[in-house]
């Protein structure tokens, strides 16, 4: 019976399968909003999504397996990198979908459920590393666009450059807890480009 | 009796008030390192401390309190900006102190603890706006040095530069999980006074 479950849904991505992983992310997604991961327990996401105790623990294992299949699920979810043939504005693209994500009340409330959970559970570090990775990669290639351009140094970091947006508004958010907003990230944006232009992301000899 | 004890709290600082304190704060911190904001009891901290628990309700009201004091005390036992008469050893110091505090394994650990419960209790957020607030204000005197030296432009934000030498390093420790070291903390002081020779810290007219 199990055995074929897990077939079904192998050969029918649109069916009970991927129903029930879309039920049991959204009601993983709600339970981290409303109480954080401490607060998040198996039984409760089953209950919310409409779906057996035992379906829960046997394709999600823990609360960690969880938030992990969600963090994968908002990455697939998440829009492809800006091309608008300059990098001025494609890192302002970047700093604003950051600030909408951060800000937005569901989504911003999931990653910091998520960031606080990565203080203390190894499996939520997992999940953080392999969804800031993989969006990093995906927005990086605006710098590699931008050097084949001629509008920064051969050599500049994309990534680096990617994460130098990001940082100041997560460190707002989570460190020092100052107000986050669309001033806050243009400025990441554009002081980082300034360094950029400035080769300050080509990787020094060692 | 209270009453008294509170009193000569006040007038021998160095006496059985201060050391109750000392005894409590040291406790939370060691509770935080070993089980997090959420497995922080008040009865657990008197325990360690070798304090009555009524002495830590009356005095701190909650864990949040200890927290909040916890953080008071780190931010005096903090040291003060370094003043090597040159902009780039300023920021390198700094970005060497803040790498060194987030690398400390008990240091590290309170300061994640917190950052993790600001994610869902205010007590915790005033704890850590006032404690980096008072560190940032703190270093940004290293930056007004500069611009009084004509090494950095006239109107250059020194809250702004020393909060983009820190944040690279804590989104890597909370967000995306990267490793955090001195190369890491250098580039990031190299590249935001790259950023600040070219004036991207003067902030725009509106």
């Amino acid at each position: 019976m199990e055995q074929e479950s897990r077939l079904a849904g192998t050969v029918r991505p649109g069916g009970r399968t991927a129903r029930v992983r879309a039920a049991v992310l959204e009601a993983t997604r709600d339970e981290l909003v409303e109480h954080g991961f401490h607060g998040l327990t198996m039984d409760q996401v089953a209950a919310r999504a409409g779906v057996g105790k035992t379906t829960v623990y046997r394709r999600w294992g823990s609360r960690a397996g969880l938030v992990t299949d969600l963090m994968i699920e908002l990455a697939e979810q998440s829009s492809p990198h800006a091309d608008t043939g300059s990098i001025e504005d494609d890192l302002l693209a970047n700093a604003m979908a950051v600030v909408g994500a951060v800000t937005d009340h569901r989504l911003g409330a999931t990653f910091q459920a998520v960031i606080a959970a990565g203080t203390s559970d190894a499996q939520a570090v997992q999940a953080l590393r392999a969804f800031y990775l993989r969006r990093i990669e995906e927005w990086a290639k605006v710098v590699d666009l931008a050097v084949k351009r001629g509008e920064l140094p051969e050599g500049t970091d994309g990534m680096e450059v990617i994460r130098a947006i990001s940082a100041p508004l997560y460190y707002r958010l989570l460190v020092t807890k100052e107000p986050v907003d669309q001033g806050v990230a243009r400025s990441a944006a554009l002081r980082t480009l300034a360094a950029a232009r400035a080769g300050a992301f080509v990787p020094l000899p060692a």
